[in-house]
């Protein structure tokens, strides 16, 4: 981490922001609220302190997690974990239902394609960036020499560190920085409890509290085909965490809209939320269909409708804040001051800026039919894994052959070693599976011109079977052959995916392109202007919106207002045999049963163990496995969900009921010893 | 119980109201709903079944009760008894922290004053009563012909029976009953668990569920000395209830408001419900203020201050069901549709009620500053139980004098035996608390010409203290004196507290008259048009709003959305030692503590024994004590609170989220047994 840029703000910051609430905040490690935490807590974090707590952290794919012991043992959620798990679990081998110990080091199963990334440093190149911009530029024009830029500096940056640097784009815009990571690409699983513990109550209890989920997975990092041994790792709590106590937690808040304008929050709750809750109810749906059929079809979809029903709840509990009367009075109002100021301010650029963002958002609107037909999100299209690689392995071929600037940014020569190396891994492979989301995604978009013409006439069920039983792309090595062949070897083939990528890669790029022109830039640079009006105003007394990048965030152990009486700050291993009890072991299908190495070892756990608690920190989809971290840097629990109240925290934060909810980490440390006997690892994380 | 009264209906019912909602309703025993039970449940009470249920049934000062041995022994809940353990209480013996058992028979303690009741029979006398209106007659002329003819009916069946008769409105007017009591005036205490687990979680949990309360209490009816044998006990359950079981309580809800008018709930929702409850406030806080000053002073307003937090708790739940615009549209349209019927109906003479009630209540809102400067309730004047003794004194002398059929109502041959018992009842006094609280009722009104004109230019304090130190009402034997001694005796009295019941005599009688002359008439008279109405549009198909008579509720135990999961139908022994240790034992004043019996004797209870259970029946204050019935009319559990979500109840049912809160009749039986080690109790109430 670049001195200058962490150290600087941290003494510059005299004040907080008007209207900051409680300890709201996802900071960034370089303005880091440093004079409040100090005036609320008399606690100052020195530099060896927040190195020692950054350097032991870890981005998971959508998740957080941190290094627990000298031999790169890895702590995260179960959930976060639970895609690998699941990678690894076959019909004869269901580690998701089973759990998973490694009883030796030899045991540990790596997983294939699992990368986690430590943050080694960070630089603000927001002048760098700006300055690339010619003055007279339009959005759009501003919008490429700004991604040009930030390409060429990531270039120069990998070049020089030998780090992955990943651009990030703060405050909508406000500044531009250059993380750099520290990339760990052989990651073995060690311990995994039984998905009915990690995930005790289902979906019932997901975002809520009191909760009783042992929900935390043990990974290890390996280098050079041995255990990693990592400069920082937490050191367990000796002490434990009691109600009122201090908490901190690092990890990466996947995305909120705090910053964003009225007319965003409009269109969010008006539109685009609406929109997503319903696509992904019918595809969950879908998935249930499928998973009727038999036990093991249930077993190959568990994590993709866990994701879903996680994300249903999520957004529903967004779009709750968007209805909270109270809360939108007082956005609208901070909102109308910031444009007053900008009104009486020659100097700024930001009057226009609101109304700028409004109108491409009705654009956005006007465009989402366009969308919908093209039915394309990260890694699939039409719900089609092997389309979505066919499309990559098209592009990956036309793109390679321009110079990099010149590319779509994903295939920039930073970036290209990645497009490859994920295409080549190994995934588990269902064609019935396969053919059923590619029936689902086509029939969602069936009434559309381009799918209609993609269908021909055969049903979205006969194209889907013909297409999926055609291909040849769920083989890695015929990926990698066509990898190779390059350009010549993908126009050359007949594999229907290919061909029907072929075809659709044209509309896509069209639409790509339409989208940036008149919505994407337009936002980048007005939502840019009005951050740069808020700092005018009020410093850099604000935290940035969540982008995935690590951030701290803290505040005590707390009870809060809900149900009409109390919350227990606290809930025990005792709780999680009441609630057992309380519903029996037939109610929601098991959701409050226990596996039965709980019911068995019942009398060797102590019931008045910590188990779960609640603490007032901000935090968001994306800390999933968090280290929750004392004054000490000592780890004293892991973030595993945020309560009810804690969701409109995607629009504003409230710290009256908002909650971080985690595991103790004496409950782990109980459950390793007493249930699942893993004294190696109890062993371990105690540093004997 | 008249065979007429309860036969006919049962078999007359054909369909449920339109717009009852789920299990909905607190039903009359002459009208239950015996088409929806064999619909929905596929279960027909026959009439042993009822008698049995009914016998067994007791009600409490505030409260209900139950037999449930053959030797007169009484379960009701600890908050129901906790009045008659504290006047048992002294500062040597604090039955309230410590609990209570009574070794042998011998040891039980008699409460003096307590009274129970059992419902022998009802009789409806709704045309005779109205037979007593002559044609022609305003509403006060109409009210007082009314009540005039219900005495003489009171009296005739008293000397008939020997029973107790009580004359009951239901519908606000549609119907006129007698109830017919046994009355037990010898009760004794057997058995108290501490407060800290019979209230455990204190008033933050009160009103709210999951929940770990012991809130049962034991005493036992003695006639002759020797201990009562009633013809109907209820025999405790050998099988316990399961989730989804059909559930039957049987009790004394005490006040509901649903059959009001949109004026009413204007009125209660913008008037005379935050007018209480601010007040009540007011006395909570002078009560903390004496509390303070020692733990005897606070020892002995405890129940006075549970009273009323329990009041203001439950009064803001009222209000929040009127809040809740969803409700409130339909409650209208319901309005609305019932005054469109009476407008097409020529027959009709309700077609004006609903202005007229409107009017009267505005009446009531101008005579606000009246009665807040005469500050009277139920047993005291100024808040000052001496100065309530007083004027009860007065008027007793007064009214004896008169014939029956002219004196105020409560002073009629029928019922003045019990004025002069309750006269005589030895209750604890502790001058200092009399002083202060009558200080508080005095300042409260002292803005007034009235209050002005008794406090003669003292202080509020001053009048109080010389006024309670002068008088020495507190002794019954003085009391009694001047009972005996008539007339002559008061007129003749000096005691300060005598002197100033003359004096507010007056004007106490003078706005009661008002009250009744210019409200209550009017809103007996167009309540009784209305309901006529809606018996004609719908039969006897509504129940009637609670009256503190015997009522039938039944549902299933039932979990019921909140806080973004479902609610577990049970909790456990083993969830309220979670809640303890989640705690710890100082948050809020050790709210959620543990007595030391329920520490040491830990190992020995079983914690998966069912604690309490949530089941959707439809209660409502009064019905705290009632015995919660299975099918087969065994004792399963004792409601001693609702959910949070029930509070708007007092003005509407939701089925899908209120919710009765039961005492498990198993966790009784374990509490009794292994921490109480009460068996020869247990050996009673098992019938052994």
């Amino acid at each position: 981490m670049k001195t200058r840029s962490l150290l600087l703000p941290l003494a510059a910051i005299l004040a907080c922001a008007p209207g900051l609430r409680a300890d709201e905040g996802m900071w960034t490690f370089d303005n880091l609220p440093v004079q409040k935490l100090k005036a609320d807590y008399n606690f100052t974090p020195d530099q060896a302190w927040l190195d020692h707590v950054r350097l032991s952290s870890l981005r998971f794919p959508g998740g957080s997690g941190s290094f627990i012991s000298a031999d790169g043992l890895v702590l995260t959620n179960h959930h976060v974990g639970r895609g690998s798990v699941q990678q690894l679990s076959s019909k004869e081998h269901d580690y998701i239902r089973d759990g998973f110990i490694a009883a030796t080091r030899g045991e540990e199963l790596k997983v294939p394609g699992l990368e986690l990334y430590t943050l080694m440093a960070m630089e603000n190149v927001t002048d760098r960036v700006n300055k690339a911009v010619k003055p007279g530029s339009d959005d759009k024009e501003a919008l490429k020499a700004r991604k040009d830029e930030l390409g060429k500096i990531t270039k120069e940056i990998q070049d020089r560190t030998g780090l992955t640097a990943e651009a990030v784009t703060l405050y909508a815009g406000g500044e531009y920085w250059m993380y750099q990571y520290k990339k760990h690409t052989d990651v073995r699983l060690v311990m995994a409890p039984e998905q009915q513990i990690a995930f005790f109550g289902g979906d019932s209890d997901n975002f809520t509290y009191p909760r009783h989920n042992l929900d935390f997975t043990l990974f290890r990092v390996y280098e050079d085909g041995k255990p990693y041994h990592p400069a920082h790792h937490l050191n367990w709590t000796k002490t434990g965490v009691k109600n009122g106590d201090l908490t901190f937690v690092v990890g990466h808040p996947g995305s909120t809209e705090r910053l964003g304008t009225s007319a965003q929050m409009a269109f969010a709750g008006g539109f685009s939320l609406p929109m997503r809750i319903k696509g992904m109810e019918r595809q969950r749906q879908a998935l249930l269909d499928y998973a009727k059929l038999s036990p093991e079809n249930k077993r190959q979809v568990g994590s993709t409708i866990f994701g879903l029903e996680n994300g249903i709840k999520a957004m529903n509990g967004y779009l709750a804040g968007l209805k909270d009367q109270e809360a939108m009075a007082r956005i609208a109002k901070a909102e109308a001051t910031l444009k007053a100021k900008v009104a009486a301010d020659r100097d700024s650029d930001a009057a226009g800026s609101w109304d700028a963002i409004e109108k491409a958002l009705e654009v956005q609107k006007a465009l989402f039919q366009e969308s919908q037909a093209l039915n394309a999100r990260s890694g699939a299209a039409y719900e089609s894994a092997l389309l979505g690689h066919a499309l990559t392995l098209v592009r990956l071929a036309e793109e390679s052959a321009k110079p990099s600037d010149q590319r779509l940014e994903e295939y920039r020569d930073t970036r290209l070693e990645g497009v490859r190396k994920r295409l080549l891994v190994n995934r588990p492979f269902y064609p019935a599976l396969e053919t059923a989301m590619f029936t689902f995604g086509l029939t969602e978009s069936a009434g559309t011109p381009l799918v209609a013409s993609i269908l021909g006439g055969r049903t979205p069920a006969e194209f889907a079977k013909a297409a999926v039983d055609g291909s040849r792309l769920n083989d890695p090595a015929v990926r990698k052959a066509l990898v190779e062949g390059g350009k010549k070897a993908i126009d050359a083939s007949q594999d229907p995916m290919i061909v029907l990528a072929r075809k659709i890669d044209g509309p896509n790029r069209e639409f790509r392109r339409k989208l940036e022109d008149q919505v994407t830039s337009v936002l980048a640079e007005h939502g840019g202007r009005i951050a740069k009006a808020r700092f005018k105003a009020y410093g850099k007394s604000v935290y940035p919106d969540a982008t995935f990048t690590l951030r701290m965030t803290y505040g005590p152990v707390a009870s809060y207002p809900a149900n009409g009486t109390h919350i227990q700050p606290f809930t025990t291993l005792g709780g999680l045999y009441d609630r057992a009890a309380a519903w029996g072991p037939e109610a929601e299908n098991g959701a409050w049963s226990l596996p039965k190495r709980w019911i068995e070892n019942r009398s060797k756990v102590n019931p008045d163990t910590p188990f779960v608690f609640a603490h007032a920190v901000d935090i968001i989809g994306g800390n999933s496995g968090s280290p929750v971290i004392d004054r000490k840097g000592d780890l004293i629990g892991l973030i595993f969900d945020g309560n009810i109240e804690s969701l409109p925290g995607h629009f504003f934060y409230d710290g009256k009921v908002n909650r971080g909810i985690a595991v103790d980490a004496r409950a782990i440390l109980e459950s390793l010893d007493k249930v699942y006997a893993d004294k190696p690892i109890v062993h371990e994380i105690l540093g004997k």
